[in-house]
């Protein structure tokens, strides 16, 4: 857009990528954009053309610049959700979320196959820096003994007496997994209180940070079909003459969402799943 | 229940299982079972044991059956939704639905891969002998160029018609994606129709019936956290003194249907998805 | 070739493509080669374009179609194997075999895990209408208790009595592979052999075709490595002035070997593992 | 061995566990096992039990110990290869080797979707503390820039020329693969040595260690096969009278090696594959 860089794209543009990570588009975040310069700039590029609507697909950021652009300049604008962490006010699943969760948990199920000798402890870092979906969900679906999350507090104390219990009573490997954002730090500093405990002495720690692979790989069944449905929603609503608005899917319906409320709003973790958590350890 | 042979299980019965496909229970069909002498026997056998309540796993014919059992023999039972086609009315999703739809769709990319010449048409067979489900979502999420479903009347003189003109203004390869139960027949079926029409002389038609595969496989994340979800409800609404019952999941939220509803009712496909594969192709 | 169609590639050219399965080349088999005009043609092209060099991949055609095509217009010309049936001679392994030997075995993992029932019986059918080598393999590899090869006669009678004893004796699911080119015919054919037997009329019969898959997919490692490998080596070859040779991987080491006992002479099939298949069974 | 806890193993023993990563026998590192007293008391239970042979599945510490407690006891005992790490010498390939390779490459394939950013590096830490086979292997098939492996000296002053004309070339992201015992340390250290060099000042560098993923995840068709070959082998070997020595494939034949040139001797890295990695970079 700032560049005045256009490429027109019909059915064919979209031909066998279904499959695919990644973007084809190879937009990535800018800088100027966050100008009113860059902004500006960009929005003479797009009248010039004569485009007049655009759809925006990201997370917080991508959604937030997207309304300040609106603000600013009226051209109608839809956003779309994608992100991994799956934390966006306005919709019950982000596109991506679901490929990240298979990941991480295709990434545990391996690890748990190491696990083979007693007393070793894996602490296991999936990202999410504000939100707990991925730990909380790949947590359940990896069978971890435990789960940490931003959004709940973490007593240090509690974390450590409870691991230590689990492992001296079931004398078997465990896997705790942990969100990248957990205010009591990710897997690294957690090791490292645990290891300055002698009741960990005995105990075989191993720090596995799952990383990037998250935001890769083929898309699952689930993002695929979400990410056509919201898709087509978003042209849509375009059509419909909605602006400034987020699609989304909330209780296997399509729903707009102003664009202020994706962002200015927090969606709460499940708490039903957070019970399983310690319910099924 | 009917050989009375039982085993008492506890949280380690179940521990690294999560990631498995098939039974560790191993039970199976029960012609015995069928009989009111059979279910008798399996009645004294429970009260034998002392078991005062029962979960019972599967699709429509084990909930069928279980709920013949209760009104028989009062022992509380609640059912919990078990089956790869989806087809259960009661819950939006099953437990098995998006591991199978995952394994048609990497099929799908496979058979994609080797789309590489001209005017080659694929009919892929996947499971659903009453419902659509598995066609349907693999159909969007594969990026089939049609779909067809038991749940619509499709008409052989419109179908062969429309890939034909598909094929024909865009001369690269198709998928189609067949559900078994289609009124039209299977793959083969219609297969048998494009071949007997010397409007598809030109065009290498390709056969793929994906089978079993479907049933197989290690559990996908949404299928953990579902059985996960059901499995404790089920168990809840057992020590709620429900009976006769199934737990599913409708919008996002845990619910009880009365089991004769389960199996008297059908589910319906979602339309809106139906629109896509026209819309997308 | 023929259309005189040609792209020049740099190394941008295949960048991030290592992990997709399919063509970029789009190249797929032409009529019109096959007549000393389409030839004629194709060298004409060629060597207007001051192209003074061939490297073809594929499997028995291809390079039968090359050699022709050599002797005809003496355009260096080295081959290399690409096929996923590794029925060349001239190389331990082919292009492609690997990933799909991956593709086979992860297919009957999936059907093993449904295996729950008793007396169950899988006729599963892979790839290979002259060779036995993805058969023999996956067999393996896959925890068959049969599998029949092209390569090795076998007697319909014994095959029955071997299945009915094995599973008279086991009473459990049992898988055969069966080599679409077995000269018993594929698995649909034995399968009505055997139903047309009242010993196997207690037998569950299933058959699964594994068909198309098995040429999709992302390369494995082996399969990526070996490709690297052989294009250098084909490369190298020209450079180093060979004609009509094709690269292959014999004993770890690259080795080049005349095109004409490419398709004039048959690798021979492993016999140790075929010993394998009945001893592990 | 040392507890004195042994299990009678039949065919059905091994039932459904091909497809399985991790042990089933659940044995582990044993200190005891160090000390001639423990050995002693394994000798005593071996013989008690009235087993005159042994086999032992592991790496260097597992079969140098098995050479020690066959010196001291002189119970005939043949070492078969289990490593990820390929690095015994007396076989081409190990037992994990190629599994952990593919499970190196879809964890760097799903990171390269995420490259869609320029002036990116991803310094990818693959397992390997001696030996470089996973590095190397990996980096061709996953397509790196570069690779650190120990077996040759890497000068940090040429790695970082070298990636950063690298990436002010072709200003897209890289991705270099470090073992993790490469003598300039872990992706962790080179990391810091690059973040402390202002002439990557403008580079977003991210760092990630694959680490134990790599040793779980259900065995790949070469690895099953390679398992099935070298177990029987052993077992032949053990019929044979052989003592001592390591069953292995060389050439794509069994092969027998005296233990104690397995651990004594030092498998070399494949230096064609080591020209490769610069060469197609």
């Amino acid at each position: 857009m700032i560049e005045g860089d256009f490429v027109e794209m019909n059915r064919t543009s979209v031909s066998n990528i279904i499959q695919k990570g990644g973007t084809i588009l190879k937009s990535a975040r800018s800088k100027e954009f966050r100008t009113p310069e860059g902004r500006q700039k960009a929005a003479e590029n797009l009248k010039q053309q004569g485009i007049d609507g655009l759809i925006a697909i990201g997370g917080d950021g991508t959604l937030a610049g997207a309304a300040v652009f609106y603000d600013e300049h009226q051209i109608p604008l839809v956003g779309c959700p994608g992100t991994i962490d799956n934390d966006l006010f306005g919709t019950d699943e982000t596109i991506g979320f679901d490929t990240a969760l298979n990941t991480a948990i295709e990434n545990i199920d391996k690890i748990r196959d190491t696990a083979d000798a007693h007393d070793r402890l894996f602490l296991v870092e999936v990202m999410g820096r504000d939100a707990g979906f991925i730990a909380l969900n790949s947590g359940i679906g990896g069978g971890a003994e435990m789960v940490l999350v931003p959004e709940t507090l973490s007593d240090i104390k509690k974390v450590k007496s409870y691991i230590h219990s689990l492992m001296s009573e079931q004398h078997r490997s465990s896997i705790v997994v942990v969100a990248e954002g957990d205010e009591l730090g990710g897997a690294t500093r957690i090791s490292e209180e645990l290891r300055a405990d002698e009741a960990f002495a005995e105990i075989d720690l191993r720090v596995c940070i799952l990383g990037h692979t998250q935001r890769g790989g083929s898309p699952t069944a689930r993002d695929r079909v979400l990410a056509c449905r919201l898709g087509v929603s978003a042209v849509e609503a375009l059509l419909d003459g909605h602006a400034n608005v987020m699609v989304g899917l909330i209780d296997n319906r399509i729903r707009l969402t102003p664009s202020r409320n994706v962002y200015s709003r927090k969606k709460s973790i499940n708490f039903e799943l957070l019970g399983l958590t310690t319910l099924l350890s």
